[in-house]
This record gives structure tokens, sequence and C-alpha cells, in this order.
């Protein structure tokens, strides 16, 4: 599908990544004015309230928009996504006709601070990337035993905190936490000193499910995708993770992007996931290609110095699509919510330069990397501001997600002090 | 404290569960009415919302029972829960002269249908009973490894699935499972064969957070407590469970039981942690005795048989207490919210008739438990009803928390099927 023109003459550069063939969800505010529901095109974003009071957005449903959220449209039903998708295309078409209604609502992006899209319900983080478990689990466990013997017949997940989600923009602070280095005789209480960034995709449940799904009807659940920064305290994790998996390691903070680039927009970069070294059980395998050919890129930039681009890497490497592992999720019974979000795992290609985290980057820390300023670095230092990005690239225009960001503050003196 | 006598005359009863000691928090029905907050007392309930239309429960906040839930006084925070508690003991009491105002708004709990008292906002399940964590890790990494190296510094737990929890009475449905036996040539998805409950508490929390706290503070974030059953699915768990930890095994229901027993009425009951094997950091140490002396029971009854008596233990052999487990939660900077949820973790006593899980009772099934009917056990049959009980014994009376039960319904024949 070639680029479809947008009166919003900034829509149709190759490059923006708000182009009509996009139309992501956000919430947004202006001002003093209250957060509330907006679609981004080109440099604009379309005010869905605006547009509900204009009667330009009516479904029969009763209000969508006056909610600073995206989970009442979710709840609604595929069916009525792209009824508003439809809708939204023919008010943003250079063909509609519908400028002089529409243009009075758009607001400048450079004039609107974003906000959590969606009310998250709850929070799982898999770990579905072959190259980065094969990496970290060579650093933890050795290279013979890299790959836990079920990782090739389930995705392996975990609970994450729901409450931990902020969105891109928001500082993180480095936490305190309960850690034993190899060496030390014991345990102790202290800032984490190997703070860390993983590159993820964040896919969001749009349907509530009550009993098992295949694969086929998981895809069709899925509302859309986020870039997803699981900030990782390494140290934490490497004390506490055994027997029953990370906890405090990972409840710091999880920055999402702040657009939802709906799985339709997301329809042509449709690819399969790689070749099956063992034959997945019938419920989980594959039903078509979903996963998305997406370029992806992670920037860190030290306090007041140019950002070094980390590694660049592809979605398209998963050993398993977010469609497989809410299907896995969902075999048990355990009843799935609208406003779920599912962690991807750690997306890192097959080479050293496509890797998603510094664990791996700097090999746990024995290989500092080299940043263009000349300084090396092990694990995140205090006022580093980390960026992820990614596209898709299609026939003449790109589709964005917006940046992924977070600046790490130091940890506070006294954690306990008010 | 002696037995406070209320003019509900089966509430002054000494092995009433209700006493006005206690004044336990609710949510009923009765016939086609929508459901609604409630307090316990003999063998009665106080509508709140009826209370409110008389003005009764009036405390300047606007009104806190218009919705069927407890989470809009929880977040109002503990000068309110003082308040409101001390109104209802006005109004119940012996002494108090509101019987002819009050009487006709009281409702028979015969007549009424429980419903969960509060909306969970996260679910974190925990791992802190010792004997329990001794059983399991001989059974699974030998004695020489029971306990892992971090089980006496820090509270073990893992982020469960809040979508999950269920109130008292609801039927739990056998689940599917990706399993993988020691003897299987490959894993296969079929029903769960070792399904097994866990005997908890529950602790709920009443207030927000956003950085660390105290164990002191975390105790008075505490709302209250319920009994709590953790399905555990054996099989699924030992196949899925490394490296992060448990996810489907656990994530087929949790059960609850319907009543909130308040902090306030188990105060009288508090008891201290175990002498500590290895020191605490200073930020976990007790603040004060934070666990609580209350029996506790395990019943088991096979369709269409009397039920037999599993297991006897006490809350009080648990090794950290739930304001432990809290201030351990927010060490990371993870934010706490009013309505979080926290397992105590399977509690097990010391002897063999103190286990509160199937997998201990029958050591992992080579050892099978006989029921008076004569029939055995490793692990829970289709028909099998399971009831948790808990009473702390005052002077003169009995604070209880309502069973905890649930039925084990057979799993789907086809559990794609629509």
């Amino acid at each position: 599908m070639p680029l479809m023109r947008s009166w919003v003459e900034s829509a149709n550069a190759p490059d923006s990544p708000f182009p009509l063939n996009n139309l992501p969800y956000g919430v947004f505010s202006t001002g003093d004015e209250d957060p509330r529901c907006g679609v981004a095109i080109g440099d604009r974003i379309l005010d869905c309230r605006a547009a509900e009071d204009l009667g330009l957005l009516d479904f029969g449903t009763g209000r969508l928009f006056d909610v600073p959220f995206w989970n009442e449209v979710m709840e609604e039903g595929p069916e009525l996504w792209e009824r508003l998708r439809n809708t939204l295309t023919g008010l943003l078409s250079e063909a509609g006709g519908a400028r002089a209604t529409v243009e009075p609502i758009l607001v400048a992006q450079a004039d609107a601070e974003m906000h959590l899209p969606f009310l998250v319900s709850e929070y799982t983080d898999f770990y579905a990337g072959r190259h980065h478990a094969t990496n970290v689990g060579t650093m933890f466990r050795g290279a013979e035993n890299a790959l836990p013997p079920n990782w090739l017949h389930i995705p392996i997940g975990y609970n994450g905190r729901a409450s931990s989600i902020v969105v891109s923009g928001t500082d993180v602070r480095r936490p305190w936490g309960q850690l034993k280095g190899p060496d030390d005789a014991a345990p102790r209480f202290a800032p984490c000193a190997r703070f860390d960034l993983e590159l993820e995709m964040g896919a969001i449940v749009g349907q509530s499910s009550d009993g098992p799904v295949t694969v086929k009807e998981a895809d069709a659940m899925i509302f859309g995708y986020v870039l997803l920064n699981d900030w990782s305290a390494r140290d934490i994790q490497a004390w506490e993770y055994q027997p029953l998996g990370p906890f405090q390691a990972k409840a710091t903070a999880t920055t999402i992007s702040p657009w939802i680039v709906t799985r339709e927009a997301l329809d042509p970069f449709r690819t399969n996931t790689p070749a099956r070294e063992k034959e997945l059980l019938p419920h989980l395998r594959d039903a078509g290609p979903m996963l998305y050919d997406i370029d992806l890129e992670v920037t860190l930039a030290p306090e007041g110095r140019p950002a070094t681009t980390l590694a660049r890497t592809n979605y398209s490497v998963m050993y398993y699509s977010s469609a497989q592992q809410l299907a896995h999720h969902t075999t048990s019974g355990c009843p799935m919510t609208c406003g779920d979000l599912l962690g991807s795992g750690t997306i890192s290609g097959p080479e050293k330069h496509q890797r998603g985290s510094l664990l791996e980057l700097s090999w746990g820390g024995k290989e500092p990397i080299t940043l263009d300023s000349g300084e090396t670095r092990s694990f995140l230092e205090d006022g580093d501001t980390l960026t992820l990005k990614a596209s898709a690239r299609g026939d003449g225009y790109t589709i964005g997600f917006g940046d992924c960001t977070g600046k790490i503050l130091p940890a506070l003196t006294d954690p306990f002090a008010r």
C-alpha cells in the first residue's frame, strides 16, 4: 500500500512518523487543560473529544472520549476499531473534504504534553527473544545451559507490576535494593550499581477473555503496539530472582512510548517467526505472519552530551509473537482484561551491535562500550537519557511510534526520608 | 479485651465468628438487588448503603457506599477507618441505643450472596513460610539446597494475576497446561494432573505509596486480612517455573474469603515473628509484633461425602509478616496502590499434620493421605470441595473470617471449543 495523502501537509513527507497510513492513538494535554484522547497526523494531533463534540465520531455507542484513556474504545471491540479508523481516515484524507471542519480542532504536537494512552490493567513481561535469552543464559548459567529446557516449547513470561508503567519523558530514579555480589560476605541495602535498559515492544490487549484462546483469536484481541523500556536493576535481580523470578529488580519503572500504533496500521509489515528448532504443540503454532518488520534503535545521551546509538535491531528477530504469548497466557484459564500490556521480551539480534540491553552489550560489564564522546559505559550512569525509536518503512511512507525516552536521576540519599 | 456485647444477640455467643469485636467488611446481595457493602454482626449483615441513606455513616467525605466495593473507604485513610469503626461499634453496641433505627436495615446472612469485597488492583504472592519453603525446596532441590541463599534475608515474592482472584464459593475449573514429566520425551498439552491448594492469608493494602516505606509505615498501610487459597497446578509449575517463576500454574484462580477482617479487630492477637537465624538488614527488621495468633484449618470434602480435616496450623509460624513483605515490595520505588493484595505464602507448621498444601501432605504424591471416608488423595480430584477456616480466640469471643471455599470442576473436554 502506498502513502495515503492527507490535507495535513506535514503528514505526507516520506519520513513523517505519522502519515495517514498510521493514525496512532494517544492522550495529550495543552497548557492547563485536562488530558484527552488524540490521534497523531503529521506534526498535529486531532483532538478526539472536540471531534466528538462536533458529532464527527458518533458510532451509536454513547460518548467514547469523555475520558483521558483509550480503554473505552478498546472495550467496544474490533468492529468499532475498524469503523473509527475508517472515519478518521475520511476526516483527514486529502480527498475527503472535511478540512474546513477538522482543521480548527488540530493541535500542534510541539504544544502538547503526552500522558499514558491507556489504563494498564495488568502487565506481563516475556523472555521471547532467542538471542537475548541465549546471551543472558550464557552469562548466568554457562553456554551449555543457556536456553532453559522449556524455552523452545513455551514463551516464558512473568507477571510484572502495572503500577510501574510510565509514559515516555518521565524521569526514572535509580532504585535502592538488597544486593549481594559474588565476593560479598553478606547482603547489603544500597543503590543499584548495575542499572540497565531493555529494548522491547509492548502489545496492548484490547479485548477481555475468560478461557483459553487460539493464536488466531489472540491476534484479533490485540489493539496495538508501543515501544517499551523494561528498566532492570541487574544486581538486585541477580540476588532475588531464584527461585520465583524477577521482582523488585523490574518494579521501579517501565517506560512506554506515547502513541498506540494499531494492528491495522502495522498490517503491511507482518512477517513470520523464525524457523522452529522444535515443532511447537498445536495450540501455540503460528497461524499466519504475526511478527512485524519494525526497525528499532536505542540511543544513550550522557548529561549535556549528544546521543550515541547503542544498538539497531528489528522486531522480526523474535522467536514468539505477541499473539503466541497471549494465547499461552490464557491456557490455564487465566482471565485477560482489556488494558493488559504484554512486553515482548528484549529484542536482540544475532550481532553484537544488535543487542537490546547493556548487560549484553557490555557482556555483564566485562567489555565496557565506548560512546561517541569517548566516555565508556558498562551500565547506566546518573544523567543518562535513553531513547528507543521504531519505524516501519512502507512504500513512500514511514510508520513511527514516537520516542520512548527516560532520564536517570540519582538514587535518593535516604530512601526513607519524608 | 473481653467480649463487647451487641443488641444483635447472635453476636454474643462465644463461638460466633462475628461479635462486635470483629465487624468485618464485605459486599453482599439479596435476591435481584445490586451488590452493596455490608458489615457482619452475628448472623446478620448491616447494609452500609441503607445506613448511609439514613445519615448514620456521614463523615463529611461525600458518599462512601454508592459502590459495591470497599476501596473508597480504604482510600480515605486510617483516620476515617477508625471513625467508621467507632461509629459502627456505637450503632451495634448493646449500650448504644440505636437498635430501633438500625434493626430494620439488617439482613440475614443466610439470605445473602457474597461478592468480592474490594477491587483487586494488583496481586503479589509471597513464599514466606519457612516450613513450606523447606519442604518444597527439599522435594525440588534436595535437603541441602532446600532454602535458597536469599531466603533468610528477603521475603521472596512474585507478582501474581489480579484477574484470577475470586470470592469464596466460586467453582474452580481444573486447568489445562503444558506439562512434561521427568519420563516424558516431549512436553504435551493436557489437563493438570497435580492440582493443589495453598493455605494462605491475604493482606489488603489500603493506602497507596510512591517510594520506599518502613516496616512500621507498611503495617499502618494494611487495611485488613482475608483467607486466601492459591490454587496451584504443580505439573504445569514444574515445567514452566525456571527461570522466571510461576506463571500459568498460579493463574487459574485464587480464592479469598468474603469478609475483610480489619487490622484493628486483630490487634489483640499480635505476635512476634520467630527468632531470626540471620539478622535482617535494618530496613526489614521487625518494628513490633506484626504477625497474628490465628488458628487455621483446611478441610477436603469429596463429592457427596463429609469433609476430612487435612491440616491445622497457625498464622504465627510465618517467618515474615505482611508488613515486612510490603516494606520489601516498596524498596525499588515500586508504587503500591490501594487495593493491592499480598498473599502471605503457604502457612505450614513444623509437623506433618500442619502442612498447608497437598504437595507437602502427600510429599509430592509419594505418600497419599487417607480421608475419613477411606479414599486417598495425592492431589485434588474433580468434585472435591476445599475449605479454609480461620479463627482468633479472645476472652469469651472469637474473631472469624468466614469460610474460604471452592469446588473443583472437571477440565474442559476441548479448551478451545466455543
